[in-house]
């Protein structure tokens, strides 16, 4: 006998069984009609892309990611490229508008896997399912306000009204920088990562990282947590649009923010998405990355620990990286997989174990063209039907087989049904058996399914 | 200005825009229908998998694959890992059936990825999309049935009647070897790798090989080319069963193999496929890999030089590489790019640039509120819809927006239609102009669409 091999996988990544597949197609068929309905278009991206395209030249590049290339037996030959997995879906559209000629504006979502080159450890996953959607070429902020909406309409089909959508605008994050004289990109970028801790580690600790780290003076600091603090939950958008007004009265760019993020929230406010479901929250800092414009996250009331769920904004200048040509652009991600643990723990999975809904009992080999005779008829009447295929034909094993997937119906056929011209059909639920005439079969399933 | 990025993808490797995706999309959808009508659930596995388990500790292991690894900054660090991107998707199933607790017989399904690590070359894809579908746990030859009959109902839907399905059993094959004496594993597989070709090259060029390559004598290799040629396409099913009980009369191995295919083959018939669209047809080989019984391929009548496009077999012995438990398995498996590219050339897919049904013209800030609660009404009645987002408002670029993405209606509110309580319906491919009142807009477009 050979050796055999580990039948295991890799730290980090996973399988899916029916049961939680079947699930996670409805999260994405659901997501999919959203967009689907809101005109965007299907587009499919390489998960293979070269290193330079994902970093964008960036000898700073934070993000650990895989490197991919070619082994040929035992030799490894890269022939001369630098190759990745992609870490995330947008890269690959910001380059795909740049090469070819797409029509503007260009709407579209697309879904796959991503991969993070993370150290492997426990319950730390390192390949995910996203699925984005996004606007290339449109600088109105009805796009802004569309892609919230879109965020809101997918939200409240998937969790019901448990759900707050955080918006921001990151060139008001800009001039809040300016408002207390940090001109340095590498400052800023200090600052802002520090304030995007708030979230999980409270408002103390970022004080007391601000006053070590970046040597920002009491005054600041306190303008600082006034700024965060600004948040619609607490008042109306209007009060604090005035507040940020009266903060940024003597800095342009804050100036602009505020207009931006009050078109945008008067956009929503005429698509009436109840304002329980979103909120102006100067806190939403939305990590580094390259928005430029309004930002959003969205967090579940009853689930805040586990972080945003679907975020996104605007990022005028990431096709930029890759061409001349300038090209305004929206977009949101929803991780599926954190998604899907929290749909879970909040009981909002109907999980089952098949697709079948009905099982051909196979009981009596001379029957076996009976048996796919009635497999045709329910299946062209689009009932997903299995004729059982183990090799154990005891009827009781054919019954745990049923039972087992939750397969709801059993119908079987002896020498009695045959005689008669009818099967029998359990109700696995019920355990109530009936005869039925195979002349209206059919029309029976159309009834009870 | 920084330096741009090269926008490029590596080599191999492609993006799909709309146009081809919604078109790729409809494919995806018609399998899985099928599919999920026999019975089988969706699966998915891991596309990064430990090498082991995908060379099956073969040191012989022949694909090229693409290697992955972490690399933080400029450093790699394998963490002592040794991964790999999946080349096919058979594998991943075999691991999980021995390393979980399935329900068997295990129905499934899984599409997704797959990467061969081809050298960079023009016109050689590197990474594709496979859908397969495969059964666990079954030594029924109604299993190898259902399997050929699914192709069957696949194919019917996306090509219509012009292709073909050839079936052949392995253990036949095998049994071929041992009638003209070659016993040692190394010799069978060169000679059938030399078969596999004759599709490609012709018989002459075959023989030549058998000839200067093994060794064969004239008489064994007569033996072959009657073998090959042995076809239902020329004669009856039944006749060729006749044959091939005659030529392995003395070979208990080829009697077992040739009353397998006599199993399939009257399942096929009672099922009722047209035996124009399946044929008993010895020469189908199906290359190396782990078949150990039925095998089959699938050709388009019309495009027979690219080679199979829906294929697969039983493999009794794969999941045994991972577990001392026998697990009979046999599946199928189809290349959703080659198809696509098939069906292209046969004129069988419809290509359409977007889903959007209507595009509400964008024509007067002060109409932004009716143009979003018109959308917001289409959108309800489940009618993609589209609010036009471009940065040019005039009528001119928004109806060579909609003219470009093909989207039948524009619908068009001013001051007129405003007032009237109406709006403006332009059928963009009969270029008709209609007054419709707004509360009749809904039940118009159930009516047309």
């Amino acid at each position: 006998m050979s050796t055999k091999i580990k039948p295991d996988l890799p730290g980090g990544f996973r399988d899916f069984l029916p049961k939680d597949m079947i699930a996670r197609q409805n999260i994405l068929t659901t997501v999919k009609n959203v967009f689907e309905r809101f005109g965007f278009d299907p587009l499919e991206t390489s998960i293979i892309q070269k290193k330079e395209v994902v970093t964008k030249g960036e000898d700073a590049f934070k993000m650990n990611i895989f490197k991919t290339g070619i082994v040929s037996g035992d030799q490894q030959n890269n022939y001369g490229e630098d190759l990745v997995l992609r870490p995330e879906l947008t890269i690959g559209l910001a380059r795909l508008s740049a090469k070819e000629k797409i029509i503007k504006p260009f709407k579209v979502y697309q879904t796959g896997y991503v991969f993070r080159g993370e150290r492997p450890q426990a319950g730390r996953f390192r390949g995910f399912t996203q699925f984005d959607a996004d606007i290339i070429g449109s600088n109105s902020p009805l796009s802004d306000a569309e892609i919230i909406t879109i965020i809101y309409e997918v939200m409240s089909r998937l969790v019901g009204t448990e759900f707050v959508i955080k918006i921001s605008n990151r060139r008001i994050l800009n001039a809040l920088a300016d408002l207390i004289g940090i001109s340095s990109e590498f400052e800023r970028q200090q600052i802002f990562r520090i304030l995007d801790k708030q979230d999980k580690t409270g408002w103390s600790a970022v004080k007391k990282e601000l006053t070590t780290k970046t040597g920002l003076v009491e005054k600041n600091i306190n303008l600082i947590k006034e700024f965060l603090s600004l948040s619609s939950s607490q008042s109306s958008v209007e009060e604090v649009l005035n507040e940020l007004k009266k903060m940024f009265a003597s800095v342009p760019l804050g100036l602009a923010g505020v207009a931006d993020l009050e078109a945008v929230a008067n956009l929503l406010l005429i698509n009436k998405l109840p304002t329980k479901n979103w909120q102006i929250n100067l806190s939403t800092i939305r990590g580094l990355g390259y928005y430029t414009g309004t930002v959003f996250e969205t967090f579940l009331n009853k689930l805040i620990t586990i972080g945003s769920v679907f975020a996104g904004g605007r990022y005028d200048n990431l096709v930029n990286k890759f061409s001349t040509a300038k090209m305004s652009a929206v977009g949101a991600s929803v991780g599926i997989d954190r998604l899907f643990v929290a749909l879970e723990k909040l009981n909002k999975i109907k999980k089952q174990n098949t697709v079948t809904q009905v099982l051909i009992a196979c009981l009596d080999k001379k029957f076996f063209s009976d048996y796919l005779l009635l497999a045709q008829k329910l299946r062209a009447e689009n009932i997903c039907t299995q004729i059982y295929l183990g090799d154990d034909l005891s009827f009781k094993a054919q019954l745990a087989y049923a039972l087992n997937l939750n397969i709801p119906f059993i119908l079987i056929m002896g020498e009695d049904e045959k005689k008669q011209n009818v099967v029998s059909l359990k109700n696995l639920k019920t355990r109530e058996q009936v005869l039925i005439p195979l002349s209206k079969l059919s029309a029976y399933f159309n009834k009870i399914l």
